[in-house]
């Protein structure tokens, strides 16, 4: 197997240095516009050269983004070349296009790395559903979240000062929104449904809140009851629809999820014979992203066909049907909430179970109002129910 | 694919039910000694019938214990059958005879439900040691001894009451003995770090030491001081041999292990790029079991060969460089131990980092003085370490 590799960035590099001890699957190409330096391989800025060269059977895309990405990644495979892709973006945006074009050319398309970095979580879902209905999906599906609400779990600090720690260590961006506003999550998540239950969701259709403007003081609260607080992103199989949505969480203290460290993520999938099951790993980083774009391309060698599921279907998102109850700590007049409270926690309110849609609908107007308003779902018991 | 179903107890009718709904895979005949009914396919006692029917190309092997189960593997195999198994006792004895027959008639062997139950266990572990190689294996993987210490940590009762319940509601065999003294989780452990590191273990050099004797006042000791206590396998790679063994580990609160509930497993690996990966599901159960058995069989019908690994070294087990902790609650007379106690934790000592090998040498000695003595290893830091 001969690969064109498009991008040398963090990933990039992983994928040149782990197939460097490799003779099953060279690295013949690499499109950069940078200069390289010493490679064991050719380098161009021309994507002209890798779609021209018949040498090449195998395009691996880990540049990021939509375009050049898409323009790239649709030619490869026109030009009869099997894709790997490490792109969540393009992959949640345009799989129904791209799963078209590699039908119609004979190719396979492959974006393990794009959901959960190194873990095992695509492959294992496509080989779940070809046995059992699958009917959740979903969890911890950033590290960068995961690793700012630990850190405000261990210690009492606010949310800028672990952001920017982040940041200088590598876990965010230097711009964090795609991260911390749940936009990566909830790409994640609509690539995870799509698999999993054979159908397509549209970014627009799926809620999301981030964790922007989580406080100390809110952490102390969750603590003092038991709770620990994730951003987590789930979707649920339903009669004719789909419930998926993306938003903070409170877990009890001795949920699987409470007990994820660092950026480490955790997804998790229900089926009707395997019951629930869980997959744990890095979600990120340059050899876990790597490994994963390495493994799709065994798997192609091997003869894996196809994408991971064979149609899609256009499916309604409809969250009217999830209720939780939810932590709302806002300056904002609210009379739907004033009417839902249930609990007083302190400077906050906890609702009587109200809708996902129901909600998310009222949060624009506490934003408006408050733009530091911070909601979350409550799960479970707390401490109580845990017996701690 | 038409198979030859050898058993028809909890998992053999788990199998027969899954595959009822399928038209790629149908079960053609059962070898039960039982009568069983209205079927939708023949039954007989007699496993000549299965072999001599050139329309079975695929052997499930279901029955568990060594005998038959090995004479009818190894004629199926013979015979030019594929087989799935389930059975990690014939598995862990024989894989090596069985590996070769396999190979010697171009047929495929898989037995991914003997390893944690339904979890994905085995076929991901294959796949990630094709790609790096993997440095440690273990985790809990017995159901009956986690629901055993997770009730004991959730409430303040006696071992001999739990395992009482455990019977009662099917979770433990009326002989428990195979899952409590941990014989049951040392043949996983055998069978993965075979795959794992492909080397060959044998049983009697792989120390192993159950929770039979834990008590109620042993756990309040853990829980005081933040530590949660679970019968842990673990397998580590070291230059020309394998440090292998199973006893009970105390976890610090927080750790992911601590938080696995009930009779769920949790089972991990370490590789060089993909870092720690771990599997959360259930371990055992009619429908998560026959799931993994159905699993191998789509597998073996997609052109996957072979068994999971190419090669198995003959490698000695070396437990000499492992050092830990102990904690170690006793009334047996042990100078050694006096020597190394470095905490009193009122009734119980905790040493100084002695090496697996010499605490396990030990055991005997103080088992004889004390039938009632128990050992645990102490990983992580308790309460400080995680800050709680």
């Amino acid at each position: 197997m001969n690969i064109g590799l498009l991008g040398f960035g963090v990933v990039g590099r992983g994928v040149y240095d782990i197939l460097a001890g490799r003779d099953d699957i060279r690295v013949r190409t690499v499109l950069c516009r940078r200069d390289l330096g010493a490679l064991t391989c050719a380098a161009t800025r021309d994507m002209q050269d890798i779609l021209d060269d018949p040498g090449i059977d195998t395009v691996v895309e880990v540049m990021g983004g939509l375009e050049p990405a898409y323009a790239y990644v649709s030619a490869a495979l026109a030009a009869g070349k099997h894709v790997v892709t490490s792109n969540k973006q393009l992959l949640c945006r345009y799989y129904k296009e791209l799963t078209a074009l590699a039908k119609a050319n004979g190719v396979t398309l492959r974006g393990t790395a794009a959901v959960g970095g190194g873990i095992p979580w695509l492959t294992n879902l496509e080989k779940a559903a070809r046995v059992n209905r699958i009917s959740s999906v979903g969890g911890i599906l950033n590290g960068t979240t995961n690793f700012i609400m630990d850190a405000m779990h261990k210690g009492d600090v606010e949310f800028g000062d672990v952001l920017r720690r982040a940041q200088e260590l590598g876990y965010a961006e230097a711009d964090p929104s795609a991260d911390i506003d749940g936009w990566d999550i909830q790409r994640k998540l609509i690539i995870s449904a799509s698999v999993a239950f054979g159908v397509c969701l549209r970014e627009e259709d799926v809620p999301v809140f981030g964790i922007r403007s989580v406080s100390a003081a809110d952490i102390r609260r969750f603590r003092q009851r038991g709770y620990t607080c994730k951003l987590i992103a789930r979707a649920e199989r339903l009669e004719d629809s789909v419930a998926a949505y993306v938003e903070p969480t409170l877990l009890a203290a001795g949920a699987l999820e409470s007990a994820v460290p660092a950026n480490f993520n955790l997804v998790s999938m229900e089926g009707e014979y395997m019951g629930r099951q869980s997959f744990y790993g890095q979600g990120a980083g340059r050899y876990p992203t790597a490994y994963n774009v390495v493994q799709d391309l065994m798997d192609i060698a091997g003869g894996k066909a196809g994408f991971y599921t064979d149609s899609f279907a256009p499916c309604e998102t409809n969250n009217a049907g999830a209720l939780h109850r939810y932590y709302v700590r806002t300056t904002a007049a609210c009379p739907e909430l004033d009417a839902a409270a249930q609990e007083d926690w302190d400077g906050a309110v906890v609702t009587l179970p109200v809708s996902v849609a129901h909600m998310h609908a009222l949060l624009p107007r506490l934003l408006e109002a408050d733009p530091e308003s911070f909601i979350a779902a409550v799960q479970g018991g707390g401490r109580d129910a845990e017996g701690c």
